[in-house]
């Protein structure tokens, strides 16, 4: 399994991971205002028992954006492997439907550490879910 | 959509939204220690570009069991609709395989608000994750 | 006591609680960019055994800035009083000496529950903590 | 300044910050259930505009009795330096007198990084605040 990720032509990656298949999100290396970023069109895979976006889902996309920014901040030629040290989110809307799209910027950090934020919006720009995460270089695949 | 999930005669909770048909988690509302529990076998479908279990569904199994601890302590009868409203997340080992079952408890809280705290084990009981959230009861399914 | 603090003329408040006293932080109720505002000039009382602002210090400048912004936007004439439900920090860089800003802006929520976050930056506007913060509208001093 | 604090002949540790003078909290490094320990006789200079005690000097004592489980994790005898890398912290219930005491515990960690969990608890043993910080060993006093 690379570690490097098959990047398109188009700075989007697609089919990179098992969950990436799973739930069906595309990953953005290039979004128009810097960053990283991670969109999703919504569908019942995605919601919870009230109808509505799992929170966890919004997790995930925000945890790719923050993590591939941090990447993209520690070698944006190689795509830096990295662990999540610690995510914090915030639930701020609940959404149903439609395309959501997170993007993570990075606001901090050292060799090693790197602090990043994200946000996570619908296609009418509304903030569903703010994200803030510790993310830790890795060299290689740690042992399980 | 029912608000109160199907629960089956042991306690145990499935095919109850599309994310977890998707995901493939299980709910117990009955674990040996109180609060609620959701415990998954890991698959590839779990893992993330490094072949290691996704924290984005570690966050979704924390989120779950800590969301059902805190709709049991509001009322055990009707499983009350939560909202949650922050989830911090600490990934303390990663995982690779087997079972995987997070447990929440319910720490604090008044009429409306409930604190709840959660740990993710693998079978051997090692600690892989743990979760602080804050959950909001609702009466009925938030507008989207 | 008062709920609402004694505001003066310029819209900054000090004296306004035992903890401010101690601390000796002014806060700002109309910063240049929104929000609401805390600012403290650095001695030998807010360090930590390393001679560094201590990350407490740091969570009671975020804290109070979140607060006062959540306050400011559930009623900006009353200070409506408000509770924090949590607090996120990240501590991304150390400062000893100088003035330290914290600015806390309101991102969402509803009735109740306001969601804000916020950056504590060095007089070189450089980014020293930032926190996310979950805040509780009340409408008199709660029962200790 | 020493990076070691003056450890009192039972364990306890006053004096060693001006931090720890301006708030006048004591630590424990021995405390009955393991860990390390923080504890403080509120008064007025504790509270905040609602006359309970600020949520801020909660993060302080949370953030030492974490921070100090950390140091004594990584080396009992010298105790490590540390940093607070991230901090979440949970306000359950309030307080406005009396003494309050601030439990850390470490939940895991490697070589540089240790994860932590506390809770602040008042005479009766009722939670008013939970925590969970991220803390990173440090070789010496870092540059400001």
């Amino acid at each position: 399994m690379p570690l490097a990720p098959p990047e398109s032509e188009n700075g989007t990656i697609q089919d990179n991971s098992g969950c990436q298949n799973t739930i069906g999100y595309v990953i953005d290396l290039n979004p128009a205002d810097g960053g990283a970023g991670c969109w999703l069109d919504l569908g019942a895979p995605h919601m919870n028992r009230n109808g509505l976006m799992h929170g966890g889902i919004m997790a995930i996309l925000l945890d790719v954006a923050c993590g591939y920014a941090a990447s993209l901040s520690f070698d944006v030629k190689t795509l830096a492997p990295v662990l999540t040290v610690s995510l914090n989110m915030h639930y701020v809307a609940s959404v149903a439907d439609g395309r959501v799209l997170a993007i993570g910027q990075v606001t901090g950090g050292g060799r090693k550490i790197c602090y990043a934020t994200g946000e996570l919006r619908d296609t009418k720009g509304r903030l569903i879910a703010s994200a803030a995460g510790v993310f830790k270089r890795i060299n290689q695949r740690p042992a399980s």
